[in-house]
């Protein structure tokens, strides 16, 4: 569990789109950030306050949060100068980058002789157990997407605020390295063991309140050939109550596989729904989250109505609209 | 790659299950054996000739491959002796167990002071890449399961014998510890890293001469909320042209799970086709397999006529009837 609040780091970000991490932490969770920390040339910004190391620590900052992607890979010469000071002034560090903290030489020293943390969130720490099937109690939703990459991290985050702020119990639960930073815990699904991927679902989200909803990050498609694995371990994992199917109208193939056209939004509904039921026979598909980025306003509100008349499910853009409807539709499960 | 042949170390064996490890390699790859080594009060015999370890050597022997399960989860003392002394006399060592032979520091230090390999197969020594979903040449057959342990190893194993009988090219490809000592490789796919899982199986399972059969060996269920994401990715790594069912008619309920139901035959069926047609759409389902072990010569009989007609689909028990019937289904393909 990584400390909050953070002091994000936006370092020498090239562009916004190089901090979206940091831009996740400020969107969904911005009472976890205190300010942010930018170097020369940064040109990413998350209207937060500019802070030093210094002051961040006086405004209760525990966890110094890498809010950016690097370049090339490495963790640069210049980074590491703030990264080490941090340490030293009894900062946490956490990151999602591939290139491990932990592998920096000069880091594991100064956070062993600091005593700190370093969380490297693509790496599971947590000895998960094997999958028992056991019905645990509470409620909980999944995402399951026609692809990768076609909004089901923003759906269940925006549908965790829309449940709350509707005065209903919810919990989103993290599956992946945005999404732990975000919340500060969570599993790396796609670095555990594959004989240990549904167990880790299983101690993501245990017994809960019965009217207490756990919003389950999805990640995958039962249709992506790379990663339907883990899908199909979330799915037995998570044990459902209901779930949302995503989509993204314009692609044109599964994403990294020229070769493969996307699924139906009903082969992916009968697909998951009958693998869920084999956890939960009372699974139900809720909702449809259409990602409308790449259509106009008119081009967006003709695709969701459209897809709401076929599949007789309410079917929104959370992004565009909200994700008040499918709240509403899993306050009747 | 384990180096053969083999002399199989039968230790102190408390009786024959405990060498089924043993009794896979004798029964599938005989002339992978030279002989085999018994200590004083082993309960176990693969019919070889007992050997010493300066024998076995001279008769061609490469590696020592542990072909019991030992009590208590612990590699003995009197086992010990034995594994180091075959070390230095120029063996390498080969086991499934989950105590691993590298984490036993004598052996590590003589195994490298020898210059000798340790093969501890559960645990990859390849970096496996994305599956990228391209098709690849020859043809390929798996097995899927209503349940975990229901015969899957030992029908792709008797369908790979009866294939090769039949003049027919054919390479079973291990997906678990057994396998892998049976045939020397593989890919130990229970402790692959869960996005990388479809990918062990595309390594495992390359192009192949167009007449070319890879009898890849199947892992749980789909249908088996534990493992099921571990199914899904050999069914899309594996892009089998052809599956067969594994069924086990006399089970109460699902292998560790009491609360979960087996599913039916034409549930497996309907399932695993459609997920496996994602990959290749030209996938068919082309027999079953019935483990009768616990029915009556009379009952296996009738219910595998029973799931003939039902099926529509050649149906027998590799063990009491041989896989013939199913290589020439395999041969229509």
């Amino acid at each position: 569990m990584i400390q909050t609040p953070y002091l994000l780091f936006l370092g020498d970000a090239p562009d916004p789109l190089a901090a979206k991490v940091a831009q996740g932490i400020r969107d969904w969770r911005p009472e976890n950030c205190v300010g942010q920390l930018r170097m020369d040339g940064c040109k990413a910004d998350m209207k937060l306050p500019d802070m030093t190391l210094e002051e961040a620590k006086a405004a209760g900052a525990k966890t110094l949060v890498i809010g950016v992607a690097n370049r090339g890979g490495k963790i640069s010469a210049a980074w590491k100068k703030v990264l080490v000071q941090a340490l030293e002034e009894g900062f946490d560090l956490a990151s999602g980058l591939h290139n491990l903290l932990r592998n920096e030489a000069d880091l594991k020293a100064v956070a062993e002789a600091t005593g700190r943390t370093l969380h490297d969130v693509r790496v599971p720490v947590v000895e998960y157990p094997i999958a028992d099937g056991t019905k645990r109690k509470g409620k909980r939703v999944l995402a399951v997407g026609t692809d990768c990459s076609v909004g089901k991290m923003y759906t269940a985050l925006a549908l965790d605020k829309s449940m709350r702020e509707a005065g209903m119990k919810s919990t989103f639960r993290a599956t992946g390295q945005t999404g732990i930073l975000i919340t500060g815990d969570g599993v790396p699904l796609d670095a555990v063991i594959a004989d240990f991927m549904a167990g880790s679902i299983e101690w993501l989200s245990p017994d809960n309140d019965e009217d207490h909803w756990d919003v389950i990050e999805g990640q995958g498609s039962l249709f992506h050939v790379s990663f339907s694995g883990v899908t199909l371990a979330l799915i037995h994992g998570g044990q459902p109550d209901a779930l949302i199917l995503c989509h993204e109208p314009t692609r044109t193939h599964m994403r990294g596989l020229p070769g493969y056209a996307l699924p139906t939004l009903e082969q992916v509904r009968d697909a998951a729904l009958s693998m869920a039921q084999v956890a939960n026979p009372d699974c139900k598909v809720v909702g449809v989250s259409i990602n409308t980025q790449h259509m106009s306003e008119e081009e967006a509100a003709r695709y969701c109505a459209e897809t709401e008349a076929r599949l007789g499910l309410p079917t929104v853009d959370p992004f565009r609209h909200g994700a008040d409807r499918l709240a509403q539709a899993l306050a009747g499960v």
